[in-house]
């Protein structure tokens, strides 16, 4: 893996599925590739928004194997390798290390609930352990909202003290600000990643890394701009993230993965990017119809998915 | 699959490890076996008990495997094939019936939280489906607690009106008596087991079909002694059901599946019984001291696993 750190935007791709719910390997290809080219600085594929849980290990190294293939570069790839079970996890993991993956993203074990810090612990240990390899770098998850398996800030100490090479980051879609910024305040140096773009420039503006954020998938080129603006010490950093924030917003009042495959479908023209694996659903015709109404009410185009850079 | 439904006392069969983690198949047989000897009428494998979630596909695979190559009779066998992917809950599900398994207990995908009926539904839905076999037996695990996706009344009735033949029960762990009684009393018929021994008379009193317990890896004569009675018509039933309450009731002062495991290496005088995968911990030597002299304060045998029956 490169020794680079992860920093700036990237995307928790959207996975496209075919009638028969099969990955759908051509359009999930392009719309990664569409994606870095308006700019975004990484791909976390595999998170909550590919609907990765959904899909089998073996479905996942496939989809990994394709998109290297095809000349994605594996550096700007951050792989969810989380799983219930620490040999699931090590296999992913030890599997993006070996395609000289950016690093992993990853879940705790998710099942159990109510772990204490040293079963969670041990099991990061296990993975990396077994994976053995000191080209790896991981990104903690925390999404206490779905994984309902938290990761809290001693384990995050405990980690950085034990791993301090290969634990480097973290990802916090706690929605919590409270929370993102004692991280911040508490682990100077470390990755830290907003879990959506509502927080991106009071992240960086506090010491984090960016933000990696699902509706991304919709409007890249509008969210990289905010980390652009910043890095220039741009006046226009406010109002630039006033302007995603808003869309944001209107996003948030639908259910987010199934309101960005729709928004996918109308703008690449291919209805079954629309599909979803249950237990989600697709929008219904009326909600589909309510968000791009929403939509068009912020002169969001979604034509050309908001700021949409033509390449 | 067998086309008698399961009834009495069914056990969500511990899992051993061997000190590389890996599963001790020859420990896991020895046990299953015991079990059945002691009278238990099913063994549900690869439940919250087991560890399943921990487990991978292909572990899960070849455990069933191995206990049929063994003579384990497959009509004892309830496998959890419940997955947060369709496509791995459907593997596992063939597997089972193609064995010739009584029935499977299917969790719902657990990852995303707050999916509706609708998701829910379309995910059993595609199990069964891909599935496509008229021997299949459905039985639901509802265990709020841990899964956080609950399996409500609404759920159980589209399924059982969309398919009568296969969707036949449920095991209610949710600890809530007044949801086993509302299933109870809504779907008569349906084969409803309680998630604990705590509700067996009550559950069997109710119409009930029994109790998946996972105390019954350390005390299964014990239990069944309450089945027996009560299908006897026997004045001892009551008696026998406040006698494994009152061991329940001390089990679950400690962390369950860890304190099973530990009775069971003291039993079986084989000390890897007690390894756990993370994110599961074994107890501490002080917890153990705890459980055993708890266990020894209402006379519990831990040498002869309470009501041993000798074989």
């Amino acid at each position: 893996m490169s020794s680079q750190r992860f920093s700036g935007v990237l995307v928790p791709v959207i996975t496209p599925f075919n009638e028969d719910l099969s990955p759908d390997v051509e359009a999930y290809v392009t719309h990664c590739k569409w994606m870095l080219e308006q700019g975004v600085d990484g791909l976390a594929i595999f998170g909550t928004t590919s609907e990765a849980n959904s899909l089998t290990v073996g479905e996942r190294i496939q989809l990994l194997d394709t998109l290297v293939e095809n000349d994605v570069p594996a550096d700007k790839l951050m792989p969810g390798t989380g799983a219930c079970s620490i040999i699931d996890a090590s296999v992913l993991t030890a599997h993006a290390v070996n395609h000289g993956c950016g690093g992993v993203l990853m879940l705790p074990p998710f099942y159990y609930k109510a772990v204490d810090t040293e079963g969670l612990f041990a099991s990061y240990s296990e993975v990396i352990h077994r994976v053995g390899d000191d080209r790896l770098r991981v990104y903690l998850y925390h999404i206490p909202p779905v994984a309902q398996v938290p990761i809290e800030l001693d384990l995050i100490e405990r980690l950085v003290v034990a791993y301090p090479d290969t634990v480097v980051g973290l990802k916090d879609s706690s929605g919590d600000w409270d929370n993102t910024k004692a991280i911040l305040d508490r682990f100077p140096g470390f990755s830290t990643f907003a879990g959506s773009e509502g927080f991106l420039l009071d992240t960086l503006r506090n010491g984090g890394a960016g933000c990696i954020t699902a509706s991304g998938n919709a409007n890249p080129a509008g969210i990289r701009k905010v980390y652009s603006a910043w890095k220039a010490d741009s006046t226009t950093a406010d109002a630039l993230q006033s302007r995603i924030s808003e869309i944001r917003t209107t996003l948030q009042s639908y259910p987010m993965i199934p309101a960005l495959k729709a928004m996918t479908a109308r703008f690449t023209d291919k209805p079954s990017w629309a599909l979803t694996r249950p237990p989600l659903m697709p929008l219904s015709d009326e909600q589909v119809k309510g968000l791009f109404s929403d939509l068009d009410a912020i002169s969001f185009d979604i034509e050309t998915n908001g700021d949409c850079v033509s390449v």
